[in-house]
């Protein structure tokens, strides 16, 4: 569709949407936050650490057990809400409003909402859970309200959006979206190639090319996700309206210094991995942080070899991971980086090699969705900011084959990929308001 | 038995031990060097990598399936030597000669030598095999020779000298010194305790006390090890005499920050574990130089916590490694690093907390038994010096029971506890030769 005639009919479409809710009830529709919330607690249990609590977070790594188990706790609270759910080839789970009941008439592109539910390692309980239970309550909500869309209504919850061992996130979604080389189906952990994992959920690796979507496919794509940053909670709003996902640079540094005894290698003799690391950690901070912006650097994953006690490190491997809006900034920063790593590697006497990874580029939310989410917040009377998303979300790739919006609520404490990620329970049902009007609301836009 | 006294009589006693050699021999007797290699190449096959081969070095974990087959082949070589073989409860592997064959006439204490087959993760072939199978080789030689020791020559090879998952080195040693505290059998890894670990070498942890050995169980104790650092090699030297082993100080880092979204987290409202640790690790190279002296310190295993590409930091664990003849030096160098901690967290706003762990305390060389590896060494026309022991070895544990001595041969560029660790196959015939040259010059000295 034109995004530009999108826009201009969705003033004209907001106001009778709103009538003809008006009929039959007093303001807009709410979901149960109720039973968000104990959907939520419930998906909580998987992949809980042993012996903990709902504070204790989870561990829920794709294509792990607790994953597999959780998803089909997905597909249950599908059935239940009256969706016909289904895994494409890769992983993804859809559930599809069938037309008889939700009012589709089949020659109408499907409204396509949901998020994730796999974690990052000792994770919490609302980073993709809050969107994908969202996404079900609010079909099960317009159901119970007889409410007919003109679109069909599709939730879809992504396989694999945190990378897993594997070591690559959004993997379901890059697959709807033609982004998921073949070559990464033989990246193999431990024996189990990545292939594997992805049977292991239901997918067919062998079919992979059959989960990938044209523009056509969808008339929308919707994300209710919390905002994993501080800026809502600190400024005391509710809600925050995505301009853009970031764009991600990363890098896998290998350090190679010369392993040798810790006690008999006199200290200026050293060629030890971990100094040259350390100095490069610490540089890469100074070279993100010396140039105004709200652009960010981190080393989040680190091995030492042979990392023994009494031994002089003399292989450290690490990420670095990149992000801002501006893709230009994070490739100067990158070669500053490459810059100051030759200098460090000279100076130690190892070997600094810095390995360019997967890049995320940026993805814009189309505009006519962002002043949708606008009207929706409007109506319910939450007021809202706009924002861009530091994190990645499988909102990128949806950008690339139909409008995207994507709605954020408050992280207590900016907090997240952590068990101490919080959202209030008053805010999840607060999003999952938003959402469920700007579904309507982006259901009355004519395409044509 | 009196220390001075066994000095005092080496003198007059070295002299008839060559005489009485000298009446079936042209010069000193001479261990196998073909027979010493084919069997370090064939014990360097126990941990090997798969498809490595000599050069790729070795990963012989103590407790490992690699420990356990290649102290069944340590047993073979034993017998073929002539030697009875006992594991004690600690592990360690005892071979003693039976007084029938060595001369040995029962009144008089054992002369004790030997070393440990245990390596470090990626170790080389030397460390340990050396000194174990050159102990082996030279009673083999005696016995093919036709010598006749006063005393019975006892050959040991150390359980878990350099520590293992559980974290504790010269735990053979230790136990037999009676430095092993009971707790320790507890100590768990994946499920496994120590106590069962021991028993997989076919040690016995319940009578762990019956390891202990006292003052008046051995003449003496030997041990030839490669010197691990460089200054044999660089002085063009083929023998050190060891003055003593450093005392070696350890600590047990903890650094908590908070984990957090490494995109939706701005740099300057992180509490970053990594930004913290990398502070500190450099700051305690600082600390460790910027007096004068031969002290090392070393920061050797790490573990980041919850070490994934995208997720700030929350905790980073490591160790630090401080070496020097001189505790209190190390003392002094131990509280600069806790008060630079201290800094650091502060200005990272994270938590430093460093715990005490194992300490060795220095050992000393026996001077007379200094001098017998001197006159042994002259004996054999091989130039020599002394030195200290950067590294740790069971022979500071046989210290406290008995007079020790060790001799050390080059290590190829000082590398070592890394598969490029080399000793040239003539340097490890000429130190099994010292060794054996020694055994027969401490064998003469009467105690009493």
């Amino acid at each position: 569709m034109d995004r530009r005639r999108f826009l201009a009919t969705l003033g004209a479409a907001a106001l009778p949407a709103r009538r003809l809710r008006a009929s039959w009830r007093d303001g807009p529709l709410r979901i149960s936050p109720a039973r968000l919330q104990s959907q939520l607690e419930r998906l909580s249990e998987f992949g809980r650490p042993p012996g903990g609590a709902f504070a204790d977070g989870v561990s829920r790594i794709a294509y792990s057990d607790a994953d597999v188990n959780a998803r089909a706790y997905i597909v249950s609270l599908m059935r239940e809400a009256g969706l016909t759910s289904r895994v494409d080839p890769a992983g993804n789970i859809f559930g599809t409003s069938r037309p008889s009941d939700a009012g589709g008439r089949g020659s109408e592109r499907p409204i396509l909402f949901g998020s994730h539910i796999d974690s990052v390692p000792s994770g919490g309980n609302f980073d993709g859970d809050l969107g994908s239970l969202a996404a079900i309550e609010v079909v099960r909500t317009l159901r119970a309200a007889g409410v007919q869309t003109r679109h069909p209504l599709e939730v879809v919850v992504w396989a694999e959006e945190e990378g897993s061992a594997y070591g690559r996130s959004l993997s379901g979604s890059r697959a709807m979206a033609g982004q998921f080389p073949a070559d990464e189906l033989e990246l193999t952990v431990n024996g189990v190639k990545k292939a594997d994992a992805i049977r292991r959920i239901g997918g067919d690796p062998a079919r992979l090319e059959q989960a990938r979507r044209g523009t056509e496919s969808f008339h929308a794509y919707l994300e209710l996700h919390i905002e994993q940053g501080g800026t809502l909670e600190k400024a005391g709003l509710p809600i925050g309206i995505v301009e853009g996902i970031v764009s991600i640079h990363r890098y896998d540094v290998t350090v190679r210094g010369v392993a040798n005894h810790a006690g008999t290698t006199p200290m200026n003799e050293r060629q030890d991995a971990l100094i040259a690391a350390s100095q490069l950690i610490l540089a890469i901070r100074e070279i993100v942080t010396r140039e105004p912006g709200r652009q960010v650097g981190t080393v989040g994953k680190m091995e030492v070899s042979p990392n023994a006690t009494n031994v002089v490190p003399g292989v450290v491997k690490h990420t670095i991971d990149l992000r801002d809006l501006d893709a230009a900034k994070l490739a100067r920063i990158g070669d500053d980086i490459r810059g100051r790593a030759r200098e460090i590697a000279a100076a130690t006497r190892t070997e600094i090699e810095i390995a360019r990874v997967t890049d995320h580029d940026a993805a814009l939310a189309a505009p006519a969705m962002q002043e949708a989410v606008a009207r929706a917040a409007d109506t319910l009377g939450l007021r809202w900011t706009r924002m861009p998303s530091g994190a990645g979300h499988d909102a990128q790739m949806a950008a690339r084959i139909c409008p995207m919006g994507m709605i954020f609520v408050p992280s207590v404490g900016g907090i997240s990929h952590s068990p101490r990620e919080l959202t209030a329970w008053a805010d999840c049902a607060r999003g999952a308001d938003v959402l469920l009007e700007t579904i309507l609301l982006v259901d009355k836009v004519s395409p044509a």
